[in-house]
């Protein structure tokens, strides 16, 4: 189904740069006390940035450029790369917070010390905090340069209430709170799934489901691309267990072993290797068929993301 | 200017209802792992609420039943109630994050065990996250029942907007780490003040902001509502740093005497006891020449909570 034409590396290289661009705009360059530098290093300069190429991939799958007209057209593509970064600065702060000596004590991330390592704990807590408040900032501008198209204040209440939701205590906090209260427990298949339902597939989900709002969408294939998110967000979190056994920390940049190490329950643990890598492969394959069921046509981004999240090395 | 007829306890006794109500409906009964119980342990029962007053008060004050039809004046009184919870969803989760052990560390709050004493320090990091989301989720409800008025979008753009602000690193997130950094500092009258014009003003300021944004009100009166936010947001923390060497920890609530203990920079170490109590009432009096500018009539409550805050024991 990829149109021979596509080629993923020249397309996530070229909205990566956009992105990084406005991540490195958005962001402060300065504020009180250190505060900028601490959360420019959470953010700045790593990462794979999967969530905003996802929000990326489901808006161009329903942008319609024949009915949209040139200025709608602007403002949707800058709603998209408002939401792109909002949901990375999400995702950055909980990786902030997750660090820390009181979570899971974790001192290398993306190859780098970890926030409260290079900062210090209070700062790490602040710039995590703050990344949070930036986020709903930056879908909801203030002042936008004239050049700039206007973003229609419903699609801004639209994309915080969704961030909102993928954040809170039904989406990322949530799962993030049974990781927590799991260390050392046997969890079952299905408990282990719901964790992961919502400390990463919520936000990845959401992804999806932002880009998917900056455009005209059916109801039916909002839903499809809902379940594209929720199958790539499980297996995403099907392959990091697969990885933590299987690769080592310099390719992952991160601690590898560190699950086993942490006694925490995982895909592998729980399924072993071999099964862990026929799941993963079955959910790529669920999330393809349902770009399918979305009779979507321009979804060439949002499938090779899927094979990329499947198939990735770290 | 107060009109005989108002009497603040009984109109204050009435919005905390209200307010209380609606926190005790808005945070979950039941979220993974113990957090439910971390966040509503954090946020029910203790708390002046000062800030949901300033949200109510200050919708009163640019409420217009006469023009405003039955349907406008129930989604803008929801509108009001959902900021001013969730700006207490704001206040709540920067107290638990702050009286970290990484931070203030503080084992005294309301008068009760601090967050993180009581649940764990992991558990209180998740919490304060998960109330940080929280707030925009009520700013943005999905499901309003058939019963509730459904708030109009752009005020919901509008109101997570000013939230968002009033807590990043140009408000509230940016006036912690001017603190975090100034222990043990002089600081200026002006740096000191700057300080606190974010720690606490930015909030304080943000929820007359919200609940003037209920509501049908022209520039010049929304930007005389703002000074005066502006003002009591001053006094407030003024007077907080006078109460924290005139009154005991059982009147306050929290462990009295901290700051110098601490040695921090307060009003008090900087001015002394007499000219900052002097300040607190100059403030008063600028916030209430500014309701004077705003040429709003409904200003009583507003009135009688800059009273309360210079007044206050605790």
């Amino acid at each position: 189904m990829t149109a021979p034409s596509f080629d993923v590396s020249v397309w996530s290289a070229l909205h990566l740069k956009r992105v990084e661009r406005a991540l490195e705009r958005w962001i402060p360059q300065s504020a009180p006390a250190g505060l900028a530098e601490s959360m420019r290093y959470a953010v700045l300069d790593g990462g794979k940035r999967l969530r905003p190429l996802l929000v990326m991939g489901a808006r161009e799958a329903v942008a319609t450029p024949q009915t949209e007209s040139s200025t709608a057209q602007a403002m949707l593509e800058d709603a998209a790369l408002r939401a792109a970064c909002a949901v990375e600065l999400i995702h950055a702060y909980s990786l902030v917070h997750d660090d820390m000596p009181c979570m899971d004590n974790d001192v290398l991330r993306r190859g780098k010390p970890t926030v409260h390592v290079k900062f210090g704990e209070a700062q790490a807590l602040l710039a995590g905090d703050t990344l949070q408040a930036l986020a709903f900032e930056i879908l909801t501008p203030l002042h936008q340069e004239p050049s700039e198209p206007a973003m229609a204040p419903p699609l801004q209440a639209r994309l915080c209430q969704v961030l909102a939701r993928a954040s809170g205590h039904a989406g990322m906090a949530g799962g993030q709170a049974i990781d927590l209260a799991s260390v050392g427990l046997s969890l079952t298949e299905e408990q282990l799934r719901q964790m992961h339902r919502l400390k990463t597939g919520a936000l990845l989900h959401a992804s999806v489901v932002m880009g998917a709002s900056c455009g005209n969408v059916s109801d039916a294939a909002l839903a499809a691309l809902g379940r594209y998110g929720e199958a790539v967000g499980l297996a995403f979190q099907v392959v990091d267990d697969v990885l933590d056994v299987t690769a080592d920390s310099a390719t992952l940049g991160k601690t590898a072993g560190k699950d086993a190490a942490h006694d925490k329950p995982t895909y592998v643990s729980l399924m072993g290797l071999e099964r862990s890598q026929q799941h993963a492969s079955d959910l790529l394959a669920q999330a393809l068929a349902a770009l399918d069921d979305s009779r979507l046509t321009n979804t060439h981004a949002l499938r090779a993301l899927a094979h990329r999240v499947v198939d990735r090395s770290h």
